[in-house]
């Protein structure tokens, strides 16, 4: 076996074997397959697709790449939810000490920001002293005692889709619905979960543009975790403009301590609700979604899930006090509001355009070596299908530099429409997939 | 532009222009685009193909990747010959002497042997003291002195398809039309020729299997020929079995040096005849085929061949006395025949099980960075057609390693068949495209 031949087989619309995935992936971990060959060969995996036998195979290969976590000491329920990405998605950072005080373990990993989007992990590191890059015995002694950990992707986790994800971001080999569920579900799987959420992100700012798209990747996701007896729930939610009012990383932790404390925008509420009530009942802490709600209500209203991130935060090094001095996250010099140019509705907030405004703000990175600025950002004022007269501030951008804002400002007004009649607004939830 | 917005629009099915090919060709070269997005590309390439002004504009960025020859000092008009790679195709090696005996300007680059085909420089050092290796002002002083030089590629000319080459031949991108057409084009530009002929070379040991790939091999590269008027022949050529009856290294010399004599197998010196006509018509020399054979035959018949041969290789710093006695090749230390099964006629010898054989043997690379060995080689002693007794030899095997022979021989008898009946043999020559 070459990697040649298997490259060649997948170029001319072959099959490949469970034996000749599992020898690619091995070989490639080790790097006796080498960046050129596995580019290669994941652009013809790319055009030529995969058939389910050999998403299985390139699952199991990946997910066997390195360790697996054991978390068999953790008595609670564990459950995690994964994000495939969106512009101003901080709902994992309210969501997941939410659940965690009604009783889900959730042991978190999560990635950086690139492109348009932003990441947890960047978001969570303003807070200051929070510490992400956790070794594998402190992962599971944070998740034991506290039930919620909130880090990075360990090292020895999965790594051949460390090498695989950076090599894709380089060669044009992201947006391939097996490739993207191969990568999700073999990391997801080696955390040792009970059950699984996911929010697969249909719009504009989102890897999946249409409810087709976001259809097939949902029901691919579900069927891996299928055929590892894992129980995989898929929401289809809206990405068509961001989430919530803020698009940064110190202002969206700012958002999400809102959420905690009663508050927030209502479309950012509604999705944590609606992944938090699916994550109880997958738990069984929760019979019914009604059910499932009350609890995370009880749980915002008690102060017991803003308890339960304190814990974690203070348990990552971090100074809790951020909780109730918003204050101390990092801060923008700047200040500049953007205004509407005419009286009306505002029709469009253009998610991807936003978002990438935002990372040219200096908020995200556009290669992966960039750093990122923690205190700029942009905060949407105005939403589509709130009302404006002309000159009212649609979105204010927080920022640094002159520079950076000459660069973004000219995006973020492109992403704005305002017209005389306001346009009907999808819901929020668009579908769902079920194991 | 970047590297990853050409491969996405090459990978969905979109038209590079011709800025964008000359980016690519010209940071690829450079090196700031890597070979792993090179190969992602050529990938999706392979697969997608390329329109006429892709193929034009890819031929172009590769042409002017580094020098072009000038051999405006050469008053003889200058044709080169260049064959799509066969088994026992040492066609180069007695063609080039007749026709520069015949008057024309020979600047021949040849390449090296890999997989189961052999390379003409391999063949050539073979000789005894020869050099391939020439810096540009001996390769030209060479040619206007003795009308010929037999030389490697300049590493100065054409860097691009040099890095290409390599990458496709470890990814799987080698059998693409484009690329193929492309890559030789931009080498035989860069020589600065008045005309070209092409041996296209049909069948299972050749890149082209079947006859109309071969046309559309041979039709893309015509028209690239006409883009940049230069005139260009090709001939479709039979490369079902080795051409004439040496395979190997200092064998197919001595075969050379036969023909030269005005000896040689009949299939070997009816290709020879059919290209150097080609040769002769395409520099004015002969206004038709049938005087073209008249000067071809003259110049073996006189020894200004032989003549020719042994100018250039005293040039070319090697011992002309082989040309008398071949003895002086060197010679594999044990020979093993390969005694025919059963008595009837010669029905298949495969060239392509009898290039891997004679690779097995050590004549030639499965790796580029494998070394071969010279004397080493196989004698077909019965061809297609040849009437054979149970017992009679069909090949001799000249080795030097007892493990080698042992891996080699099976494969050579997998390559012959012997039946009752004999089977219609097609022309050696299929078909031809002209500019």
């Amino acid at each position: 076996m070459t990697a040649v031949d298997l490259i060649e087989k997948k170029r001319d619309g072959g099959t490949l074997s469970e034996a000749e995935i599992g020898w690619l992936i091995k070989n490639y971990t080790s790097g006796s397959v080498t960046d050129y060959q596995m580019s290669a060969m994941l652009m013809a995996a790319f055009i030529r697709g995969f058939d389910e036998a050999e998403l299985f195979a390139w699952t199991e290969a990946m997910l066997h790449s390195g360790d697996v976590l054991d978390l068999s000491a953790v008595e609670m329920p564990k459950i995690d939810k994964h994000s495939t990405g969106g512009v101003g998605d901080k709902v994992s950072i309210p969501l997941a000490p939410m659940v965690a005080a009604c009783g889900i373990a959730v042991p978190m990993m999560s990635g950086r920001g690139l492109g348009h989007t932003g990441g947890t992990l960047d978001k969570l590191e303003t807070i200051p002293g929070f510490t992400t890059g956790l070794d594998p015995d402190t992962f599971a002694r944070i998740l034991s005692d506290t039930g919620l950990v909130l880090a990075g992707q360990s090292s020895t986790l999965v790594p051949a889709d460390r090498k695989l994800y950076a090599l894709r971001d380089a060669t044009g080999t992201v947006p391939s619905i097996p490739l993207i569920a191969s990568s999700i579900m073999s990391k997801k799987l080696a955390e040792d979960l009970d059950g699984l959420v996911l929010d697969i992100k249909v719009g504009e700012g989102a890897f999946m543009e249409n409810q087709d798209d976001a259809h097939e990747l949902a029901d691919t996701m579900v069927g891996i975790g299928r055929t590892y007896e894992l129980e995989v729930v898929a929401l289809l939610t809206l990405m068509d403009t961001p989430l919530g009012r803020e698009v940064g990383n110190a202002n969206e932790i700012a958002e999400s301590i809102a959420v905690l404390a009663g508050g927030g925008p209502d479309d950012l509420v509604e999705v944590t609700y609606a992944l938090g009530s699916e994550m109880l009942q997958l738990a069984k802490l929760a019979g019914d979604d009604e059910t499932a709600r009350g609890q995370l209500r009880a749980a915002i209203d008690s102060g017991s899930a803003m308890h339960k991130f304190a814990e974690v935060i203070e348990a990552q090094g971090g100074d809790p006090r951020v909780l109730d001095d918003p204050g101390l996250l990092p801060k923008a010099r700047y200040q500049e509001d953007l205004p509407a140019p005419s009286s009306g509705f505002v029709t469009v907030c253009d998610a991807l355009k936003v978002g990438l405004a935002a990372m040219r703000l200096g908020a995200g990175r556009e290669r992966k070596e960039d750093r990122i600025d923690p205190a700029v950002g942009i905060t949407i004022l105005a939403k589509p299908g709130d009302p404006v007269d002309a000159g009212q501030p649609l979105a204010r951008l927080s920022f640094n530099d002159e520079g950076r804002l000459a660069m973004a400002r000219p995006l973020l007004e492109q992403a704005f429409q305002v017209a005389a009649v306001p346009a009907a607004r999808p819901p929020m939830i668009l579908g769902e997939v079920r194991s």
